[in-house]
């Protein structure tokens, strides 16, 4: 075998790095994959201490650089969200089983927060529907709203508060890749269940309902929908369906003439505008129409004081609190890298968490409750043409101006104005197209992301979630459990081995069998590696034995497999034990520098030998060539097809 | 980019296998590894049902072809592991709190079943320490084996019953995959600690202490034995340490010269043996040596009618049926495993749970609990020369007749006899030699390994147990969620790329970066991966600047992806259309069958055109350099270092 005598020499045996050097290249990897030091590393140390604080808070980066140019753009973004930042406020407020003002309180601080420590230039910072309807059903559990509002409301700030703490902490432990576990279809299926079940829950506006369910599932909603058939208004159904009519037309403007987009974004504004003025002039209250009621004019108060961590309640609150954290990080971050791409620009998702993290925080002391980036206030902010998180600024200011002179006259609001608003605006948070998409693509996709949009829907909005990301984790332990290995041929006109599935025209050599190993090999799969190794060899020799010669030698191609475990290592010594009952011998080809450090460290090289280690499926199969043609003259065989 | 026309025609674009062959291919991966049918296959059909029965019925494959010559070897180590199955079947039960004549039950009925069903010619029947002390610390959590004897061995016999249903529905579902989380490090790291607390446990014997604690952890065990130091008797302490010392060096004599294997095999008999009538001439009660007591005759009373499924007591006798049966199915394939392949046999794991399942379905039923395939005995059994599973129906018969003849003989057997007998066996499962090689190859592995000892000695067995799994899975997660990539360069004397980290003399052909993608693309890692090549190209583009040339085209190299899902699709078009923006263009080399039916059926390959997908490294590498050629020519740029 160590005939081709330099080939083995090609192949790099050298001794394994420190372990200090592989620990710092894994953590490197995990915690750091877009090495944001670099930047700093040939800079002097006063411009480092700029740059590092530049690095944290972005602000000190654009800032200086601002111009009255760019105002004008991020002007009039700023006042187009906001237009869209008060209806959306009061409705999801309301979705929270919150008194309408917090919701427009949600829209001045942390607006402010964002724009000096997040990195995005589009995010435009806000309430959200699903997580609004997440903490309403998860702190219900233990507090009515109705009941108490006052505990309710001081729960909510609680869970804010904790949903701060959480993402700040997550940003800087770097563990970014805990929201990567939440897959684009967990996402889009937890999006549509929860469209739907905040569609039904619009119900109770429309038809102007005062008893209804505290339960978020599809069924319960329908049974307390028509239980209390007999308190159905009919005048508030056909205010309701008006509205809708008018916002969905908007929509519809925006679809066919995207220009046209700023008519949709003011849809909402119009909307509760008309809705106040009709409630006003109508008397609206006098025929079964609900109004918003009383609204204070004045800013954020504070409310660091108002935080309760009563034992009685911290499990619900902590629960709550890093669920919505998740989920708002998730959604966020999600949206802010997708307008980023279309700009070509970065977005640093632990950068983020800490951004997200300090204005929930900071949130949480001025009255606001959870707040991130929504996709609808988001995409409107980018389409308007915002540059830089100034828009937020104007928003925050605009939304000042709102609380301190125009409060009042908000009072007016018809809700089931507010629910048009809610169900107009879900309504394009469910993507069939999506959907069709994975069916299409990726059938396990689509099973995971089946499975978020009907737990959502007919069980909870957790159980929903945690199904869908169980099936996912479940996923990547099924790729590690069973990795693929396949049988390489040669490819005619080209010196390559390819995969024999794939390629079916390409050829073996007689005698040779050249499998390809996936990766990893793992305790988890390496019964499995065994299994399907020994069960190539079965064929194979099946297939020799018809065609009259014998297998002599295995190839293992390792070029794929990233990563191997001692276990895994046991596995190819079993392998290879079991292959020598039966006279074959075993090979192993290009294995990459973690797995080779294994292999020295635990003396596998050692024991099969260096010369049966190749750097290239063409050297071994010539260095094998050369013993088979050795054997069979030994034997006197006459054989001639072992030349192929 | 066309101008290597025929080159792209090499790379296979055939539309992707229907959803029913691609789902078939992946269940069967998935559940049937080894291809069980394929000796179906080409039978008739009288054939095929008989090689069906021999298929699920072993026994009907090798006992027709049995013989006297056989029966020879099979009746010597039948003889002599019955010889270890007394005192350890004794030894254990005690260990369990129950009554020592279970113990001897559970040596005659369970073999007999396994001799049937099971399919490994070495493994030796019988009842294993860890899972005995396991069930024990579970159980008496509800029902004090002291206080209620007779309620605690119905809860043991109905937790012997749902481990056999456990594992038999494994076998049938052919989920051997559970099996194989449990890594050879979690065993290590579990058989240690237990093996530490048994140890422990057995001092309790030795110092004759009548109070001691239930709980199993070192610190409560060590604070048991010293709070009633009162108790402490020296006889008994002396009559342990020299049958201690006996048994270990008899295990020093098997080491030595393993010809004198039958040596220590016997040894623990020669110590019950010789502590009977010790006991009994010397009055060994008097002087506070303890004794088993009253051995009843007889065979297996039926326990059918014993089994209790009341609701009080079901989850916890679930718990510790199911925890236990999967130890206990860890160590008995492993155990049949490992001596199969050093006669180059298989076994097949699913085959195995279902043999383990019905023996302890009908140990249930007939007063035994539960039963796998212990070390010591196998290993015995291996070493007195076994050939088939007739060795373990010697067993049982010769049971048979100690319960109906000798049991009464054993009512002596002093207790310390049995610590010194469990103590001994205990200190061969203590891997010190395995746990340093794991230190020596892999550190992830030794703290699994630890986290696994550590949290059996001092929390509870369950706690350590879950801990080194959740680590295991914790890494597999971690693996995928953080693929490795790496850059390729040219090695010198081959037409060949490899990682220009392994082979530092490998060269860059500039103007061109070759990135190797790990293997999955997925949404758990296209955030990282999508950072990592732009990290990549970062990194070349400052080399490509300092050397004067411009870099142009990114290979990447799939050969290693087995796996791709929507998200990741999405994250390579993205990557893409940042590199476009930046004027490089992006080519693929050799998507995998898998990987290439998801790009075609996501319409992937279109966006980026079939022309930019290559078969191997060397045919991009060509085209591009044709087409940088081409660019310069244009620009009239007199660069000729482009042709490395």
């Amino acid at each position: 075998m160590g005939t081709v005598g330099e080939s083995e020499h090609l192949v790099s045996f050298a001794p394994p790095r420190s372990f200090a050097t592989t620990l710092k290249s894994d953590l490197k990897e995990t915690f750091f994959p877009e090495d944001p030091f670099q930047q700093f590393r040939n800079e002097k140390p006063g411009a480092r201490v700029k740059k590092a604080l530049q690095y944290f808070v972005p602000i000190f980066e654009w800032l200086p650089k601002y111009n009255l140019q760019l105002l004008r753009y991020d002007l009039l973004a700023g006042v187009t969200i906001t237009s869209l930042a008060i209806p959306q406020g009061i409705s999801y407020a309301k979705l929270a089983s919150l008194p309408p003002i917090i919701g427009l309180y949600s829209s001045f601080v942390p607006p402010l927060i964002y724009a000096l420590f997040g990195n995005s230039k589009h995010l435009a910072v806000g309430t959200v529907a699903a997580c609004s309807l997440l903490l309403q059903s998860t702190i219900s559990d233990v507090v009515s709203p109705k009941d108490d509002p006052a505990l309710y409301l001081h729960l909510v700030f609680t869970a804010t508060f904790i949903t701060g703490v959480f993402q700040t902490a997550l940003g800087f432990l770097r563990l970014g890749i805990l929201v990567d576990f939440l897959s684009h279809s967990t996402i889009t299926g937890f999006m549509g269940g929860t469209a739907i079940i905040i569609c039904l829950q619009q119900l109770k506006g429309f038809f102007g309902l005062t008893h209804f369910t505290t339960k978020t599932d599809v069924i319960s909603v329908m049974h307390a929908i028509f239980k209390n058939r007999k308190e159905w208004k009919w005048e508030s159904a056909v205010v309701g369906i008006s509205f809708l009519c008018f916002l969905q037309s908007t929509r519809y403007v925006r679809k066919r003439r995207p220009k046209l987009f700023w008519v949709s974004a003011i849809a909402p504004m119009v909307t509760v505008l008309v809705g106040c003025l009709f409630a006003y002039f109508f008397h609206a209250e006098d025929h079964g129409i609900q109004i918003v009621g009383e609204l204070k004019k004045g800013i954020n108060p504070p409310s660091i004081n108002l935080l309760n961590f009563d034992s009685k309640y911290l499990p619900t609150v902590i629960k709550a609190g890093v669920v919505t954290s998740l989920i708002a990080l998730a959604e966020g971050i999600a949206i802010g890298r997708s307008f980023a791409i279309l700009k070509n620009e970065q977005v640093d998702g632990n950068k983020e968490m800490i951004a997200f993290g300090f204005m929930n925080i900071v949130g949480s002391f001025t009255s606001c409750y959870l707040t991130t980036g929504p996709f609808s206030k988001t995409a409107v902010n980018f389409n308007a043409g915002c540059r830089t998180a100034m828009s937020n600024i104007v928003m925050a200011v605009c939304m000042a101006l709102t609380l301190l002179f125009l409060a009042p006259v908000f009072r007016y609001t018809p809700l089931v104005a507010l629910s048009a608003i809610i169900m107009s605006a879900m309504f394009g948070l469910i993507d069939y197209e999506a959907a069709y998409h994975l069916f299409k693509v990726d059938k396990f996709d689509f099973v995971i992301c089946m499975a978020a949009f009907f737990g959502v829907a007919f069980v909870s909005m957790d159980v929903g979630l945690m199904l869908s990301v169980g099936l996912g984790i479940l996923r990547a332990l099924l790729y590690v459990a069973r990795p693929a290995t396949c049988k390489l041929g040669k490819v005619s006109s080209r010196n390559t081995f390819r995969d024999t599935e794939q390629y079916p025209g390409s050829t073996n050599v007689p005698g040779i069998l050249v499998l390809q190993l996936g990766s990893p090999i793992y305790f988890a799969n390496s019964t499995y590696i065994r299994e399907r190794i020994l069960r190539w060899i079965r064929e194979e020799q099946a297939i020799s034995d018809s065609e009259g010669h014998t297998l002599e030698h295995v190839l293992l191609d390792l070029t794929g497999v990233t990563s191997i475990d001692m276990t895994g290592i046991e596995t190819l010594i079993e392998v290879r034990r079991s292959l020598q009952v039966n006279e074959i011998k075993m090979v192993i080809i290009n294995p990459r520098i973690k797995v080779m450090e294994k292999m020295m460290a635990s003396k596998f090289i050692d024991i099969i030998g260096k010369e049966f280690v190749f750097l290239c499926i063409d050297d071994a199969i010539e260095a094998c060539r050369f013993s088979l043609h050795k054997s069979k003259h030994n034997d006197d065989s006459p054989q001639d097809s072992i030349v192929a």
